[in-house]
């Protein structure tokens, strides 16, 4: 493979980036060797400048907003970021999209000046391509993370991954600041439809395979990107509610079920991780180096790069109070264990670390080691060999497939909620009224990022891209479909309910497209979880009208709804399902597709209580009267794992290999699944496993494994499933995974049985 | 003192009681010989049965409730509990209240039986006197902690618990379960009311205050109880607000918050602790040895008897799932350090207890520890030298004072939330309309334990106790009083809104008295926080009609009522304000008292979004659009400490004695407050304390002090306060409580000033 010197590889970039064809795969051992000789030739200020990390607009030309051209770049700017400052990084955040082409020419320019710093050390620029490449004209946009978690099907979660990673390295860039594995445990939370949900196993693996997706074909190929697991850890349960602030969550409960995807992340190879901007448990995780070094480089044994999120070092100083002046905030940070700061708006990072290791206070050794992950991931992702975008890569920007790779993970996280009668799906030649606010809009079925940060810029979508009228219009023609759809979500408009009665005289059928207009992390806070007031009145009208009503939400968490629920005929849960999402609930309303999405959340009743499915028994009790008991504590308006089907699947003949489970031995599981309806459907086919006595109050119950099959009516299936002593682990408080022997319970569908651990 | 042969005494007591008339106080030393010698003589079965709690029923004829006469006891099932069983404690859950004379009987039926047992041990009986002796009629009811800590006097607070303990030790009961020094921070929780709110400083200085109360005489005279110290630890904050249920605390925030309460009342003496019927952080805490023995018994040192909630050793089985069997949860509870189980309703923990006793698995070693202090708590409440009645007791019982004390304290707990343009006080003369369902109904003015457990009981209640609609009546006329009450909180109920429109026509005011019926402990279980629908749509039908709408909270919870709020001219928080609670709220709305309560809690706005005052600088950061940065995180609808009065107060002219706190110094604060307004009032003076920067993110404040008060219009006081480096400390993650040099500012009112601390 390596058929130059490769020391002399940096100088040779330049020149000879345009001839390489075929990428260049290194041995670990090679890379080091290089780092190592280019750190010996570093001054302490490009050192510190390689850990820095800008925002695009710190580059960008005054003003410069979209243009036939794309941003525009200052050079002088850009000339004191990259020789002046030295900076190592670039990071995206723009209000608009740009072509490939534009984003070729970005990075080009970029790269330009880079390569003309004394050892020629290329930028590496990240981006948040979180549902596919956020940033970029043209390119596929596929359901959010909580969203491909409904579809409990790896593979093509997988596939979207990879999708995306090809069309963002077509782009130019390598850095892709995805996957989440924060944990969806708090609804109300505006990050909630980035994360898979609230169960840590259905997490783990949906973020690892996202992970393998981006990196698998080796970081050198140009189908491959870094992936960031984010956010280290504990960001998503913040005690307010509120993005970015403090989170409450004992050691015990961070280590069940916040930890093992990280871990499953961290020995799946993904190449950086990204902070939790918030504390936990009153320490700034980007203060901490208990959970920064000793837990994540010592105990789980991370070698990859740790990027600060936005501006998070200063923020040590200027929101969590722990550091008395930005220097110090800064030497927090990097005592703690960060390799590169997110600075993001200045260079203040790189003259307090330039200061701080100058006079001693942090050492030169202590920056190599960051510098060294920095130069190594750079080299792995092949930028010293061409750092500019790469021809190759171009090929995989824009293809057919990704369209339908689109339609298809939309059409298998559609989540039917309810269908009382079976009035779904509808028939085409009825009269449709189609009312709400998601029903003619863009951003609610694309959320976040999506051609801009919050996603709300209606303009910035596709002409082509359907909204659901435009695919209800096709689907059952144009004199078929009355429409009372409005686009924005002012919380005080009226939604003309008077027009709706009106309209609805003449329909057979009420379909209320309603949800969440698309936002992005903070902007997105809530103070209450029921759905707007406005909605929920027009949904009122609806009912009031007598036409059956069926409610298609296009919602990112679950907005509460319990009081048009037991009224409405159906309800359809889309999440945020992408740029096919329209033409997915469509095929699904009438017909063309039979659901099979599971929440994967406790879609909550009430604001007031919420509980995750995994809870232990004691949440479920509750004394109601003074005379009587209640065990129904657990009571979402739909629990995890729920789903309809047009069709029907019973369970039965569940088998064990043994009832006794020795040591490390496994354990056969085997149950039949029949199709026992009329359609030809999927299943996913779920094992929870139930310990029922622990010395710490055990889970009522934990999905440990799950399989997507298909079966045509009437068929039957045996599906197996094996599970080791691994599945039965729980963290004490000493914070040890560990096993006890004891009598569990398998749970698959309606069947139950019960088996014996033992040492 | 002593003057009989000690160790006779018990054998003496049988024929003496009636003859003792004086209190016999014995020194510590006396009563340990007097146990060991006691214990020496007794057998497994005896120790285990003192150990043994069981709930009266377990005695009472089958089916007895309230008669002529009282409870009626089954004298076979007495004798089977205190002979066959060996029975050592008794504790009163019925939905009746006796007389004081039927207590004196039903008590001295008890001991007969027990003072016939081999070494003639006398029972310890409990009671829930939270507020007042609850199952006594004729007995004062003062307001619940929740409005007594909105007072922030603490004189006030001990004379109610004074007045209690006289009452209770007079019906021959002498240990009360009492005080809560659980934290309210969790406003949907049932018990929310039993707490003295939020914060920590202001629980620890009243709960100690009341424990002070209970046993400063001296635990043998008759003016004094024992005190329970509850619930501990984590009880108040479940993680899905219902009544116990899971807490998920990290140890951090318990040792900062939920712990200094409980170990100021260690020191101040108190003489049993109940237990936390729930987990914290996966752990039952009855099952808890790090919390029951390591914490309870070492850190804290606490002497006393621990004695656990109702059937929680039984549920470390039942529910937690910690113990394989109930004989293994005896074991568990036992192990952690429990000295007493509350079993209460069979005697399975006597018989396990034996038995893991005679097998070894627990010594009697173990058994001896818990049975000594059972005893010695018997001794010190001389119950030995007389186990009836006390002669010198029974005057102290329905004292006139008692009356005015509870007045004065519902006074000074009301909380005025909102006055504009001084709407209030209404004058006599004016027209008013009462409505609302807590206007004539007395069980929402008293709550929980109540002559019942849940308080709701309405005919339970004293024939000539007021209502709101009494009160009024009396203070206004009833020509001038238009009423639209009604008894009944059905949340279905239509208050019949077109009848209030009605009315409202020949009225000049509307007085809404709305809030929560009685409700005690599980049953009072919300699922939603918003005050009920029913009193919302009374309140809009009130405000559509233009006349000017008072509001008066009667409520054990801040219930969330938002959208009534703006368009209210005046809002009353009334708590739960006891016997005279309606003749305080009149006095406050006519003017007759001009209010001076503090909230005790922060009164949130949203269901969504609660913080507590003292929240940490980030929890109020957010970005609520992608420009612009609010710094609005903490908006409760009202602050904790909000609380207006007919007059105004004006603070100036703070000063210190020093700008830097040196060591173990002390630092003089003061500060000068001037009655500005036209009326005569009480004003709480409340200090606060910032940490600037921190290792462990500090509290945008904390409250360290507070003195209330008295000023007449015009004129001025000035306020000192003392504050050391107890007051600045914080507990750091190693569990610690450290202090760290740096800056801090004291606030005062709207005065502020800034000081140095060092070492």
């Amino acid at each position: 493979m390596l058929k130059k010197p490769f020391l002399l590889l940096a100088s040779l970039t330049l020149i000879s980036q345009s001839l390489l064809a075929t990428p260049i795969k290194r041995s670990d051992q090679d890379i080091d060797k290089e780092v190592s000789h280019l750190l010996s030739k570093m001054t302490i200020e490009e050192k510190v400048g390689q850990m820095t990390q800008i925002t695009l607009a710190v580059i960008l030309d005054k003003g410069s907003r979209e243009t036939g051209d794309g941003l525009v770049i200052d050079k002088e700017k850009l000339k004191k970021a990259i020789h002046t400052y030295k900076v190592g990084s670039i990071l995206n955040s723009t209000a608009t999209a740009l072509t490939v082409k534009q984003w070729n020419r970005l990075i080009k320019e970029i790269q330009d000046e880079a390569l003309q710093t004394p050892n020629e050390i290329p930028v590496i620029y990240g981006v948040d391509a979180i549902h596919g490449v956020t940033y970029t004209k043209g390119s596929t946009l596929y359901p959010h993370n909580i969203g491909l978690a409904a579809t409990r099907n790896l593979k093509l979660a997988k596939a979207t991954a990879k999708a995306t990673g090809k069309e963002l390295r077509a782009t130019g860039v390598r850095w892709n600041f995805d996957p989440v594995l924060d944990l969806g445990v708090n609804p109300i939370w505006s990050r909630f439809s980035e994360t898979y949900g609230e169960d840590t196993y259905l997490t783990t693996q949906m973020g690892v395979g996202v992970i393998q997706a981006y990196e698998e074909d080796g970081l050198e190929n140009t189908t491959a990107v870094a992936s960031t697991m984010k956010h280290f850890i504990g960001y998503s349960d913040p005690a307010n509610g509120k993005d970015r602030t403090p989170a409450y969550i004992p050691d015990i409960v961070l280590w069940e079920k916040y930890l093992p995807q990280f871990k499953a992340a961290v020995n799946a190879g993904s190449s950086s991780i990204m902070i939790n901007s918030a504390s936990v448990n009153g320490i700034p995780v980007h203060g901490s180096k208990r959970l920064l070094t000793d837990l994540l480089r010592g105990e789980l044994g991370f070698k990859g790069l740790v990027v600060t999120d936005w501006e998070d070092v200063i923020r040590l100083h200027t929101r969590h109070m722990v550091a008395e002046s930005p220097r110090e905030a800064v030497k927090q940070a990097v005592d703690a264990g960060i390799d590169m700061s997110m600075v993001p708006k200045d260079f203040s990072f790189y003259e307090l670390l330039v200061d701080l290791v100058k006079s001693g206070d942090i050492s030169e050794e202590r920056i190599d080691k960051s510098v060294s992950i920095i130069l190594k991931l750079k080299y792995q992702l092949g930028l010293f060999d061409n750092a500019y975008h790469e021809s190759e890569a171009a090929q995989n920007f824009g293809k057919a497939e990704y369209k339908n790779l689109a339609l298809k993970a939309a059409r298998e996280s559609i989540t039917l909620l309810k269908n009382d009668n079976d009035i779904l799906p509808l028939p085409k030649n009825a009269k449709i009224l189609l009312a709400g606010p998601t029903g003619n809009s863009h951003a609610p079925l694309n959320g976040s990022w999506s051609y801009s940060w919050q996603g709300d810029v209606e303009a910035n979508y596709p002409e082509n891209e359907k909204t659901i009228l435009d695919a209800f219009q096709r689907a059952v023609g144009k004199k078929n479909l009355i429409t009372h759809t409005y686009a924005g979500f002012n919380n005080e408009k009226n939604y003309d309910v008077n027009g709706l009665i009106k309209k609805a005289k003449k329909a057979d059928y009420i379909v209320l497209a309603l949800g969440e207009n698309a936002y992005a992390e903070s902007p997105g806070a809530l103070d209450d979880l029921n759905l707007a007031k406005n909605q929920m009145a027009l949904a009122q009208a609806a009912l009031s009208t007598g036409k059956p009503v069926i409610v298609v939400l296009a919602e990112g968490r679950p907005r509460i709804i319990k009081d048009i629920v037991g009224a409405t005929k159906a309800i359809v849960q889309a999440y945020i399902p992408g740029s096919q999402g329209a033409q997915a609930i469509s095929d699904v309303i009438f017909g063309d597709y039979n659901p099979n999405g599971k929440l994967p959340y406790s879609y909550p009743q009430f604001t007031g209580d919420f509980a995750n499915y995994d809870r232990v028994y004691l949440s479920d009790i509750q004394q109601l009267t003074p005379g009587d008991m209640s065990y129904n504590g657990y009571k979402p308006q739909w629990p995890f794992g729920h789903g309809l089907s047009y069709t029907n699947f019973a369970y039965s003949n569940i088998k064990l290999s043994s009832k006794t489970l020795k040591g490390d031995n496994k354990l056969n599981i085997s149950v039949k699944v029949t199709n026992t309806g009329k359609f030809e459907g999927k299943e996913s086919v779920e094992l929870y496993v139930s310990d029922l006595f622990a010395s710490v109050s055990p889970a009522v119950k934990r999905l440990k494994a799950f399989k997507k099959i298909n079966l045509k009516a009437g068929q039957s299936k045996k599906v197996n499933f094996t599970i080791s002593k691994d599945d039965l682990t729980f963290v004490n408080p000493e914070l040890k995974r560990i096993v006890e022997a004891g009598e569990f319970t398998l749970a698959i569908g309606s069947e139950k049985i019960n088996f014996h651990y033992q040492f």
